[in-house]
């Protein structure tokens, strides 16, 4: 629906609630919603209980596991892969927790941090791990406090490993991972949804098989919901582990750890770290190949998919735990292989939602961060209530700040050198300018031949949707119409619609034709007569830097530019033109043009006078037209402008 | 979009707030407004601020004038009354102040329930006058209290007549209008809009027009908001009062008083209590023709119109209060004369909306009670969020119970005697109650020759829109699917479409296909299997009087049936089909059963026990098609089950 659209939210295929008639007298089921209707059971369920509706409608998942990058540049892409998997539906994704790397910081590191943000920017049910051997009482409390605060639901309750060779139990602390369980059961209550270790050879350190059995079901009737299992190579290993347990009274679900070979080094590290025996068979055919990154990466592609081809036809097997190491590729194609990855994931709203739990009900945003979400959700932070509090109300609490544009989930993830490729190594007049943007929305090589592939408005290239406006986009910004966002007009298409499409099946979606963009004030003076022609269509909001702002609206009404119907339900209405966000979001976006462009130059330069020049003296120009069954007259009222110019 | 749709609403023509272009930089305007968008400026605004308005706009209003009645019967013709006059879009009704029949007592034919029903049941503003004289502090401050409980938001504060033949001023009391003004501001600050009276010919008992003028404007300055002038016979005598008004310092509104001669009996009446002098030229009129009716009020229609003529030409006169004697024909002759009385008023929303300041952000109802606005409002007036607040949630506040079914604004406008006629003698068996059913639907005579002009469920003839669905609903009333409310499919209308439009002008209205009926068990089981062929596209509800219910409804959320689609606002759907509510309306439907139609038949009687089998033993469905872009397949739904029980 905008300049780019990122598809990170969570699968939600099978949202479907029981749609079977239900007889008897009045319900007394009390809902909790107030005015926002629920959207998508995904969205209110806990993690245990999408587990248990995925396996009751045989809806086989995935889930994914990473650890904590090490650099903040490994952060910047770690969570572009967090968005590029989580397009792929994974049910959760786990982040492991490293003592070493302080791990419960606010380092853009640590694993508690990189968690908020798949929570949180990135909209997937995380999974936070926790280890608790030495450490007190009181720091696994703040832990597990922070990460409440955060918004995380889950833990996966570990022992850790000791820090010296020799491990001594401590009096009253932690020394098994089942003591934590208990103590998150003690101090939380059932807030969080717990997940331990399972081992199908046994834990290495363990008496025996049997001791270890033993060690997990006291796990388990300590207040675990499930379990996930170290790797393992043969499909057998687990179906023994599986039946093992059940023997021994264990009904919780018990999710396969699968390890896609990736190559022989990282098999190698791995092997040593878990002790596990890998199979002669396996051996014999990756020692001869063992230079050849590609071809022992297909072996493990190979291996994996038929080992869990076997898993899932057993039918005792719903969903299936990778362990990534971080990588896509191999993990990525044993899922395509299996069927189990969403090629297109049904979007649940036209925006990624959050998975913050006092974001569920979220369900309008205004249009303006659309390339931004992750900015609207920072500087949304701190807000009590949504989707509402704030819409055409200036009273409401404010927007945060941004005040580092280098918050490392906002961070670009081009560096310099690539950025001044594209937008230029040096700027000779505002036109130079026209040829960015125009370069950007046309796909084609600019004039020293690089393709420009990000903005500082969208760090993506252009969304599928704005390309049914190529054309007309292309014409406008040669002109100086500095198009930042637009959607087409909509009239009822399916929201099953692989372009446009949202929310549950059965329904129907509906777009206002939208235009934002920045231009000279000579333009808006022009546009401002043409506008009088269209007054009673065209809703517009003209502002500068300094906040002098001409609008056309009524009060501080917002106006709904995106809305769905749905099979019984109320209709939903996620993305709204706010007249009071849009002076924030202005703030924003001219602060764009001198943090991401205009400092790539020398200070004073002749480049960076002529983005200060556009930041200093242009207008933010958005306009809506209102007449969605009708052609969009938007294109026609720039035309209009440039002709009242000439 | 019913069966029955009353167009009681308040006239919203002119909505449109400041539409022109505001400079400057961040408005701090505070909107009070949470989720529900500002549909009609009229709704939020008090009296004298719609009456600036429409006097800035040009727009010439009326509003009119009405005393308490004196029976109950009267009563409910008189609420009658308010709906149809209120049609024609008056600015106000005012409510004279009679101290003789306890005017501010709970009777249903006190002064101040009539004003409560007008506000509340009818949706008008209203005025209640309110006397001072021989009244204590305490007495005047609880019928204000009182007033204020209601909803009511206006005063026209009175002398009132002494008790006896001499006037005596009371120490410490209210002698004179003015001191009810000084009080009312007093105790309720600027709470109350107050109105006044002034005598274009100076109050009879005044010792000088100079001296009344100098009341007046005590009167005024004490906080009195406009006047409303006693009835005239020449333009020339209200020009010279409002200029002398002027000449004094009067700027507030002075609305004139019409007065249409009706009928030689009520201007004699009138001119005794008045004191007026008639002028010699019509009382040459009149004389003559004294006992001819017809030919005094068309002269009376004339004279008025004439005149208002002169007063809406001056430029100096917005607005017209007309004396109606609790009359209809005479003022609504002037008004359309006049060409102020609107035709066809824009409906802000589809359902008549209620003017209690607390109602005022109302924007959603389900859409059982649509054929009885007045059964929702009073089952609803204990709460105290609107809109929402219950939509989904069953621990919301309940719907009070309608104990009475003789509620006099609630009570059939028809006697036993012509229901009887209506809806038969004596019914031999159900499907004589069929017959019953398609007559009304069908407009044509029963087999005793009476037309079937309203049904327990729907007290006036089918709605336009019905009439759209006319050939089916015969067709299936004939066989027994009793249907008590229906609306068609539409797939964007225009909102100023005559039949289905409402909302502000330039949008788009939408409705999903709606059939709501009683039927025989036997269908019910028929109808359910044919359902399941429907699963994803019908949601329905099947209850019976013991409350068992039946329904693919998604958990407790309402399914949104109305929606509009405005410009620069949010989406606004103002009529749901709510799963919890529908439990409520049952009960309120199958009581009509016995209430309205078996008790008009003796105890024990064949017709009694016909009508009461069916009240405990047919079904109430509901089936919404959520298909709305394509053909309502809601009649092939019924279709289908036929043929399964052939």
């Amino acid at each position: 629906m905008v300049n780019e659209t990122q598809h990170t939210c969570s699968a939600s295929s099978s949202s479907k609630s029981d749609g079977g008639s239900s007889s008897g007298s009045e319900s007394s089921k009390d809902s909790s919603r107030c005015s926002t209707p629920v959207l998508d059971a995904d969205r209110h369920e806990r993690l245990r209980e999408k587990m248990r509706r995925r396996q009751d409608s045989g809806d086989k998942w995935f889930s994914l596991e990473f650890f904590p990058p090490r650099t903040a540049n490994a952060a910047v892409n770690l969570i572009s892969r967090f968005d590029r998997m989580g397009a792929g539906g994974p049910l959760f994704i786990d982040v492991t927790w490293h003592p070493a790397g302080d791990p419960g910081s606010d380092k853009e590191t640590s694993s508690m941090i990189i968690a908020n943000t798949a929570v949180n920017y990135c909209g997937l049910e995380t999974i936070l791990h926790m280890t608790c051997c030495n450490q007190t009482r009181d720091d696994i409390t703040r832990h597990l406090q922070k990460a409440k605060r955060l918004g995380l639901k889950n833990i996966m309750a570990l022992r850790g490993d000791p820090v010296g060779e020799e491990w001594e139990e401590e009096v009253d602390g932690f020394n098994y991972a089942v003591d934590l369980v208990k103590h998150i059961r003690n101090e939380f209550d059932d807030y969080f949804d717990i997940c331990v270790a399972g081992y199908p050879t046994g834990h290495p350190e363990a008496e025996s098989y049997e001791e270890d059995l033993k060690y997990l079901k006291e796990k388990v009737f300590a207040g675990a919901d499930f379990i996930i299992t170290q790797l393992f190579f043969r499909s057998e290993t687990f179906f023994k582990f599986m039946k093992d347990c059940q023997a021994i009274g264990i009904t919780c679900p018990i999710i396969p750890g699968i390890f896609p070979i990736q190559g022989y080094h990282s098999l190698r590290q791995l092997v040593k770290l878990s002790k596990l025996q890998v199979p002669q068979e396996i051996k014999d055919v990756i020692e001869p190949i063992k230079d050849n990154d590609a071809a022992i990466r297909n072996y493990g592609v190979e291996l994996a998919v038929s080992m869990c081809r076997e898993l899932l036809d057993s039918g005792m097997v719903h969903g299936l735990h990778f362990y990534t190491l971080n990588r896509e590729v191999a993990t990525t194609e044993v899922l395509k292989r299996l069927g189990i990855w969403k090629e297109d994931p049904r979007r649940p709203l036209p925006w990624a939602v959050s998975a913050h739990p006092k974001r569920r009900v979220e369900d309008v945003r205004p249009i303006f961060w659309a390339s931004r979400p992750k900015s609207y959700i920072y500087r949304t932070q701190e807000w009590d209530d949504f989707p509402n509090g704030r819409w055409g109300n200036s009273s409401s609490p404010a927007f945060g700040e941004l005040k580092d544009y280098y918050l490392f989930y906002l961070k670009s993830k081009s560096p310099r050198e690539e950025l001044l490729k594209m937008w230029g190594e040096e700027l000779t007049c505002e036109e130079s300018v026209f040829e960015v943007f125009t370069s950007y929305i046309t796909g084609e090589p600019n004039k020293n031949g690089y393709k420009v592939t990000c903005m500082p408005w969208n760090d993506d290239p252009l969304a599928t949707e704005t390309n049914l406006l190529k054309e007309q986009l292309e014409k406008v910004n040669r002109r100086g119409i500095l198009t930042i966002n637009s959607q087409p007009n909509i009239n009822g298409k399916p929201s099953t619609d692989p372009v446009v499409g949202w929310g549950p099946s059965g329904g129907y979606v509906f777009q206002k034709a939208y235009l934002e963009f920045f231009t000279s004030s000579e333009i808006v003076t022009a546009l401002l007569k043409v506008l009088k022609k269209y007054e009673s269509r065209v809703n517009y909001h003209i502002v500068n830097v300094k906040g002098q702002n001409i609008t056309n609206a009524p009060d501080l009404q917002p106006n709904a530019v995106t809305w769905g119907i749905f099979p019984g339900r109320e209709i939903i209405q996620p993305t709204v033109v706010d007249p009071v966000s849009f002076l924030s979001w202005k703030d924003e976006a001219f602060a764009l043009w001198i943090e991401q462009w205009a400092k790539l130059y020398e200070e004073e330069s002749p480049s960076r006078m002529i983005i200060q020049y556009i930041h200093d003296n242009y207008y933010l120009v958005n306009l809506v037209d209102n007449d969605f069954p009708l052609e969009n007259c938007l294109w026609q009222v720039v035309d209009d402008t440039f002709e009242l110019l000439n």
